[in-house]
């Protein structure tokens, strides 16, 4: 079965777990809203890749964790597109679940999906029940206090905020747990795996600030331009988009170079490339930066 | 050691295990304010209560699940007096999270308190691994799809609403995850305990219908006159008020009965008519059934 088929139908078995014919239909309709059709799932097409590159001989459990990783980033985009926040209308190129179901129901969206990540987990440790405190305790690391994705989404309540400790937080910290989560539903050791998922992370959050301020928002599937005006930490702001390009570039190479030595390491650095491609495609850089060098780019570059 | 002060140590322990000089200091502070100083801490108690009847044989693991218990309650308040939903300015007689902190800060508090309560669980597993699914797949049914806390509060934004599904949802759901959780916790079997945390679920969202009517704001320590202000399903308004605490004292009875004879049931009845009493106190419901008798209650009792 190819993975990302084995992704959709986890997620699909582990949100028909949550509903019930006697559960209040319009927050099982929002659940759903948050995580079909679903993005590129690249977390945890991450996940499955580790732990299949360590033997995968628990795939219950590396479905299951790949599942809660999965939902939490749903989770995470519910909250973070909430009014207090983006106040975004437009997510995956559809409403935002608060533009479509109004926002008491996105915030129990968002909490509803944190509370099924756990619960998915916590259902998949029959085979291997002395693996389930260290898969949940590292799931759970990459989104709560102290640097889970929570810490960095409240990162930009502060005045004082490092642009490092922003995006390790807020994007970084779900991809750690993503690589040593896979590792773990295994039975492997996650030491080795950390690196890749820190890389990871840290192009994806560069990649994500390059295309806000360049992409069309139809390319993006929500609207852009929002760091400029939110005063959000961008590498495209403090860097340039030149700088911000180069920087991606290196990280995705580092991410490559990160991983250990296993039967499926030529699969995962073909994921890390194809993604890579995925998120900022060469021509189109390539493009920009011989348009940058003319001084023709529109793009404050600091 | 007195149940409480243990709830009260255990429950600073989890809160500093999410805690780093280099984690954002709004959000660490929001999420102190959610849960300190707290409330009875009724249903850590009642967790705490009955692993004990159980004979608490694995004390750390009881003692994380109470905890989560009262993370995940607090987490809820937090969220139920966002802007959304209640907007209360007012929480355990001080500024409600979303006044003291701004709405952002309390989405993420709430959400990493709901972390941190699965977190603090996954992290108690060493001595009965074997335990940690149950515990945690309990806890989470408390509070998630389809039948726990963010259901019932889901069926405030639904046109159709069953009282008893509402109020089992929406009170009752953490109060059986408490009871249950504290014996599979103990390791014994959690049937016999649904019953205690079912019938004391319900009296408690009967006793809050009631003070929401009759209480003044300083006493409950929030706003008053709540759920017919917001139109919300009610035991006090569907009753009257000498009906609901007719039901509240039965509700209360068939708790105390519920309890199965074990070493620890004494103590636990004890629990329960001591919370009865500080829920709605007998001379004060007296004194108002006899004024009603003489019909000079401003209640309207439909």
């Amino acid at each position: 079965m190819k993975t990302i088929t084995r992704i959709e139908q986890s997620l699909a078995s582990a949100i028909a777990a949550g509903e019930d014919p006697a559960c209040p239909p319009k927050l099982a309709g929002a659940i759903r809203h948050a995580v079909f059709p679903g993005g590129a799932r690249i977390r945890p097409q991450l996940c499955l890749a580790v732990a299949q590159a360590c033997g995968d001989d628990d795939p219950v459990l590396s479905d299951a964790t790949a599942v809660a990783i999965e939902l939490l980033h749903c989770a995470s985009l519910v909250h973070d597109d909430l009014p207090c926040f983006d106040d975004a209308p437009v997510r995956r190129g559809r409403a935002s679940v608060h533009f479509a179901f109004g926002e008491c129901l996105a915030v129990l969206a968002g909490d509803a999906l944190i509370v099924l990540a756990f619960q998915t987990i916590a259902a998949a440790g029959g085979k291997s029940p002395r693996r389930l405190g260290g898969v949940l305790g590292t799931v759970a690391s990459g989104v709560g206090m102290p640097f889970g994705i929570v810490a960095g989404q409240a990162w930009e309540s502060e005045s004082r905020v490092s642009l490092v400790d922003y995006q390790r937080a807020k994007t970084g910290a779900l991809f750690v747990a993503a690589t040593t989560g896979g590792a773990l539903a295994a039975g492997a050791d996650p030491g080795p795996w950390r690196a890749l998922g820190d890389w990871l992370g840290e192009a994806y959050q560069v990649a994500d600030d390059i295309r806000d301020v360049m992409a069309d928002s139809q390319l993006l599937g929500k609207p852009v331009g929002q760091d400029v005006a939110l005063g959000r930490p961008s590498a495209a702001i403090e860097l340039g988009l030149g700088g911000a390009v180069q920087h991606f570039r290196q990280l995705i190479a580092n991410a490559a170079q990160s991983i250990p030595e296993c039967r499926g390491a030529t699969q995962l650095r073909a994921l890390v490339h194809a993604e890579s491609e995925r998120l900022v495609p060469f021509a189109m850089t390539q493009a920009l930066l011989s348009d940058m060098s003319k001084s023709t780019l529109p793009v404050a570059t600091d």
